[in-house]
């Protein structure tokens, strides 16, 4: 729980609401959250999204550790106080970028069921796609790309999520995709799917 | 100096680049920093070049009080540390909008240059407008919009900015705008005609 600080302030909406600028870019401004373990294809997987999304004519873009961890969360470590701060300053980012209209996608582990709850009731309903990116934890101990999951099990990193520390899966996910048994482009299409299905972008 | 606590992170490039969705949106991606004293018109201003903008087609997305303080920065105060960390924060949100193609303009009164500074620095060159939103500080008080001054003079807000906490004027702003001067449409004109005269937005 997140306690508000600041007083003296009062809240009015812009001029520009969020309907206007979906109109302008024709699509409608959502939060795609991808969740699951180190190694699941969560930001590979957004990343394909927004170039697909991009190649359509949709304005996207991709919130991910690369962009995070060395900008607005630089000053967070990785105690379970800053891992919920961590979570809920991305929250409230992609909200922002979603009221402004864009596709805005995370691609964070976000291993706790509460911390993806509250990013969700920022949200209208139906703007806030919950993705479970899916892999067994023997295959993305396999995959292994910045050889995290060695220097967990070797002690290096303390509370590393899957080997030391939980990760609750979600129990109602918008999607789920299995990075085991769909490649890249198949897991990318279910997405693009969705986002049609649901009339966030047009089908082509 | 926030330090960079977080490690086991690497950096790499999406596959869209700020170029791609410039040209997507037919602008440049840019952050417009609205800088003033309390009452001098930064918030109104904003999102009159906001409307604007958007009625030649344009996509822009103003950071204020109202959608910052009661979310990204709610658990923020006004010590400060807290005032540090309150446009630290608001710098790098306003730079990621800017990246993902956006005319991202912030309207707080961001008292001190060595913040300001900081959130130029993160932004290529010509990529960060200061706007100096200035009025006489008994022009200000005299609008009072929210009641503050009588408060800070009552010493019921204590730190206030102009009365009891100082303001530090920009040294070179990209912008000056006088808004006991200049009218608001003349004031978003002014705006308007740089970005025009920049290339951010083609002229009309």
């Amino acid at each position: 729980m997140t306690l508000q600080k600041a007083t003296n302030i009062t809240w009015h909406h812009g001029a520009i609401a969020k309907a206007d600028r979906e109109r302008l870019l024709n699509q409608r401004g959502v939060v795609i959250w991808f969740t699951g373990i180190s190694g699941s294809g969560k930001s590979t997987l957004a990343h394909a999204v927004e170039e697909e999304l991009f190649e359509r004519g949709h304005l996207s873009f991709v919130l991910d550790g690369d962009n995070i961890r060395h900008g607005l969360n630089k000053n967070l470590g990785f105690s379970p106080e800053d891992r919920e701060e961590n979570i809920r300053r991305i929250g409230e980012v992609a909200n922002l970028f979603a009221q402004a209209g864009l596709i805005a996608m995370t691609a964070f582990i976000s291993p706790y069921r509460a911390d993806r709850d509250n990013a969700r009731s920022l949200l209208q309903k139906g703007d806030f796609i919950e993705v479970f990116v899916k892999v067994p934890l023997g295959v993305a101990e396999e995959r292994d790309p910045k050889g995290l999951y060695k220097k967990a099990r070797a002690g290096e990193i303390k509370e590393f999520t899957g080997i030391s520390a939980p990760y609750e899966e979600p129990l109602n996910p918008e999607l789920v995709i299995d990075t085991s048994e769909l490649d890249l482009a198949q897991s990318a299409a279910k997405v693009l799917n969705y986002l049609q299905d649901q009339g966030i972008i047009d089908k082509e």
